[in-house]
């Protein structure tokens, strides 16, 4: 390809809300313009990039037996109606009414509209598993779209469905998609990470997140030093932790005692006061979870030194999100903020305990009297209480895996793997035949890669200041010939020549053919684009040299002309 | 691909709605699914076949030099209301608005979108021409979708536009679509037809139409019998018909007269009273002509044995779509149902006549007065008429090329291509310097192909009444290599082995390796899906032989088993 053929608009200007390097870059460099918010256009560069990252998904998909399909963007609301989600789902799932009046959807995902297809086509075991998939649009309307293709509304999503029999066989496919994605980062050029995952609103039990890490990431992972072991933050689990009180192994028995506090009401303040490490009070977090119907106060117990992680403690409760709650509906609830403990609460409010304190005795916690904590209290003795993984891990925090320490790394989340289970299949009433002649729901997997946000993780790993540094899968073209003076014949004609050996040797080239640019805009370009290999065709021309740059290091080398092509392939090659 | 594999669920029962073969037959075959009313999704066996008729367009375009980009199918309406056209469109532009209110549309083309990411991004002459394409998603909220995939609401489009300093790059490159274009049918192996057509609600001056021929196109074609004239009707031209009056070339000076034709309100009535032919009178057809802010009563007049051509009678107007009168309108209108003339119209009536009867004298037309018409009239005498050509080419006329006969055939409208002009860039303001340094508007085209409603035309053009015949290039695999009978192991193996061998030679190849199905109904599932060859695997193969069947002709010939790769080799090149 000819730069002087091609529309790259490049420019020294950048977003006003662009705050990571992919946004800033990506713009500037001419891959992407945005139209609205959290919409991007893809010019003549984003798309061919965009392109090579679906391709080596496809193949892998391909390779793994998956069959591709193209589900309708535009779903009717019935289907959703159906699996339940035009209720659960907010305002991301964008509905809209046609001329008919009718209700539709942008799918932002595709589980009812697979099991839709699937339904009464697939009606043996005998035509079982099958998984399909798609690389096609998505929509969410998210409440605050920002860093560019990282979190835009329409964006460009390969999904995948297995259908299946049996739990183990889903458990076979499962392991089969992960090893997949695993190729399909590794072909990018990427460095990355699998991890536990929580399974948020999409249901179903055991998944896995794919994270590309880069410092700018959204996510929190958290990682074993010593051993494998990787999750989110939203679903990491560690060590269990145990405090001994100074009376365990004695023959004093302590009992609960009402003591009072007044004033003190942080945990910082009462562990002070009555001199007991804060490891050995319990932190009452007070939430308004809510619900499809209905809003409620509800109480989370942690361990004084740890932190509420807010999906685990939404999951606790099966709300659909946790907002603060207000003043007034704490008071409302009956109560007393600063002196919340699991004992003696109000009737009827729910609360959760964290499982690492389950059955500790000597811990101190508010007394739900103003100005009165307990101290020598024993959860054994609480009755119907409900216990859950509630806490944030920590930094420091052991492995519960080999005992190793965790520690915290950011993520972009590229990939997500869901064993999904009947979730959808029941509620949709799909059914298939088994072995036995017996009507079963199917038992599905779900597994998604976000391929246009895949275009914006690859530089947020791979970019310096001057701008984006493609890996040799993904970048638009390998190398780029530029002709210092393209006004001048010679270096005109022998860029020409180092471009044709090159596409004949089967490298992607583009040419910095432009007559109307300098040398020192077009190494911007080069720079700032990110092809990976530049060949500068200039001054040592007369005596038969050429300049090759590698964009990651910017090191330069001179080589002989019927060495050009030799030599960038071995550099490829590396 | 084996079978047994691949999610291809055919059924013998035909959709309710379904009366195109395309229609019926790629449902039926398991190729497409409706989900809601024009709203498809394509399973396995149409993804593979959307994708060849994609990767034919996108080689073609891109040998032609354009650059592909992807436009966000998710649109602000802002851009619409730039070009004037977010007032224009009718409802056939969906609308909707976001979680925050603002307004947007789903893309029902990108005249708008491209223009905005051209803007101020290509500011000189130095930068033209270039040719923007994609290949994606558009919805048109058709007020009857239908024909499956033909009429769908969702739909795959190819949607290019070019941007040129002058009018004679512009008509270079339009020259260069229509060459390409061409490449693309052919390659595709249809039979079609390039047609002079309408520029319609698009704007523009010349454009041409692509028709793939077959009996169920929705667009009447003139065609020339003796030359290559080939147009939409909408758009037809013939040769000049003049029907010489009894007194031309005579001395007698005939005047205009008034006569009483009392109830003969028809062109038979009158003509048969006033012993002339019909060609020899003058008809009005009087319509409601609608404009953005307002409607009126328009009057058309064609020679008598001529019928008013809808789009041009619009077009000549200016109108948005020109509706029946109802009788109060034409009352109101101080028009004489019957009775309408060119002559002495009621004040402010807007009429257009059509160009053919210009100039000519001795014809007969209404006197707008209840019970009388004119004789002797003399067009040229008319002051301040309008000329448009108005009527609808008929078989049997003559052709303006070469006076050939001219016929009716039917096409699918499969490709337009328009030279815009500077319509969009104008309105919306998107110029750039010429080599005066002089502010211009870009000279753009358009060009578009319907990439999914050829995946229907392909087997509109080629069907017969057992279901598909594919052409080669669009077939989801070239052959299909049955098993009789795949529980006996010497069958499958055989048949495994020819799958191998024809794989290694580059034949796209599936296997039909289902256990749990018959002989024939293997077959039969092969002439529905349309597979060109097929390979049976049967009785014959203790002997050293199988049998390979073309899908078209449905002629079997026994081949021996070392012989099967070379033979269809040869099918296949013919």
């Amino acid at each position: 390809m000819k730069f002087s053929k091609m529309f790259i608009p490049t420019t020294k200007e950048t977003p006003n809300d662009a705050t990571l390097p992919s946004h800033q870059f990506l713009v500037r460099a001419g891959f992407i313009a945005q139209t609205g918010a959290g919409i991007y256009d893809f010019m003549p560069l984003g798309k061919i990039v965009l392109d090579k990252i679906r391709a080596i998904v496809k193949e892998e998909m391909d390779e793994a037996g998956a069959n591709e399909v193209q589900f309708g963007f535009v779903t009717p609301l019935s289907l959703w109606q159906e699996s339940g989600r035009a209720t659960t789902m907010g305002p991301e799932l964008l509905r809209f009414k046609d001329r008919k009046n009718a209700d539709f959807v942008l799918s932002p995902t595709n589980e009812e509209a697979v099991v839709n297809m699937v339904k009464n086509r697939i009606t043996s075991y005998k035509d079982l598993p099958i998984n399909l998939y798609q690389i096609y649009t998505k929509f969410r309307d998210e409440a605050r779209p920002r860093f560019g293709l990282m979190r835009g509304r329409e964006f460009l999503m390969k999904d995948a469905y297995s259908f299946h029999a049996t739990q183990e066989d889903l458990v076979r496919e499962f392991e089969l998609m992960e090893a997949t994605y695993k190729r399909v980062y590794e072909r990018l050029g990427l460095e990355f990470r699998v991890v536990e995952a929580d399974s948020g609103a999409i249901g179903g039990s055991g998944s896995k997140e794919f994270h590309v890490l880069a410092n700018s990431g959204e996510d929190t992972i958290v990682v074993c030093d010593s051993c494998d072991y990787g999750a989110n933050i939203e679903a990491a689990k560690r060590k269990k932790r145990h405090f001994t009180p100074w009376f365990e192994n004695t023959e004093i028995d302590v009992k609960q005692e009402r003591v009072e506090t007044v004033g003190f009401k942080t945990i910082e303040e009462v562990s002070n006061f009555l001199s007991v490490s804060q490891a050995q009070t319990i932190k009452a977090v007070i939430k308004t979870a809510v619900y499809e119907e209905e809003k409620k106060v509800v109480v989370f117990f942690v361990r004084g030194d740890d932190e509420l992680e807010e999906t685990k403690a939404c999951n606790s409760v099966d709300a659909l999100e946790l907002l603060d709650s207000s003043e007034d509906e704490i008071t409302q609830a009956g109560l007393c903020a600063g002196y919340v403990g699991p004992f003696n609460l109000p009737a009827g409010i729910t609360f959760v305990i964290d499982e690492e304190i389950k059955g500790e005795h000597g811990l101190v916690c508010g007394a739900n009297e103003e100005n009165y904590h307990l101290t020598g209290t024993d959860l054994s003795s609480l009755k119907d209480a409900t216990y859950f993984d509630l806490v944030a891990v920590q930094e420091g925090d052991k492995c519960n895996c080999c005992g190793g320490e965790l520690r915290y790394t950011k993520g972009i989340e590229a990939g997500h793997i869901f064993q999904l289970g009947s979730k959808y299949s029941e509620a949709m009433e799909a059914n298939f035949l088994d072995a036995n002649g017996k009507s079963q729901p199917f038992i599905m997997g779900c597994y998604g890669i976000g391929v246009s946000r895949l275009v914006a993780a690859v530089i947020e790993q791979n970019h310096d200041e001057k701008g984006c540094i493609w890996t040799k899968t993904t970048a638009p073209f390998l190398v780029d010939v530029i002709v210092s003076n393209a006004k001048k014949d010679d270096e005109l004609n022998a860029g020409l020549e180092i471009y044709e050996g090159l596409k004949k040797a089967g490298i992607s080239t583009i040419i910095d053919d432009r007559t109307k640019e300098r040398f020192g805009f077009k190494m911007g370009d080069f720079e700032l684009i990110g092809f990976p290999y530049a060949v500068v065709v200039g001054k040592k021309l007369t005596e038969g040299f050429v300049e090759i740059v590698e964009r990651k290091t910017l090191e330069k080398q001179e080589v002989a002309l019927d060495k050009v092509v030799e030599t960038l392939q071995t550099l490829i090659a590396q």
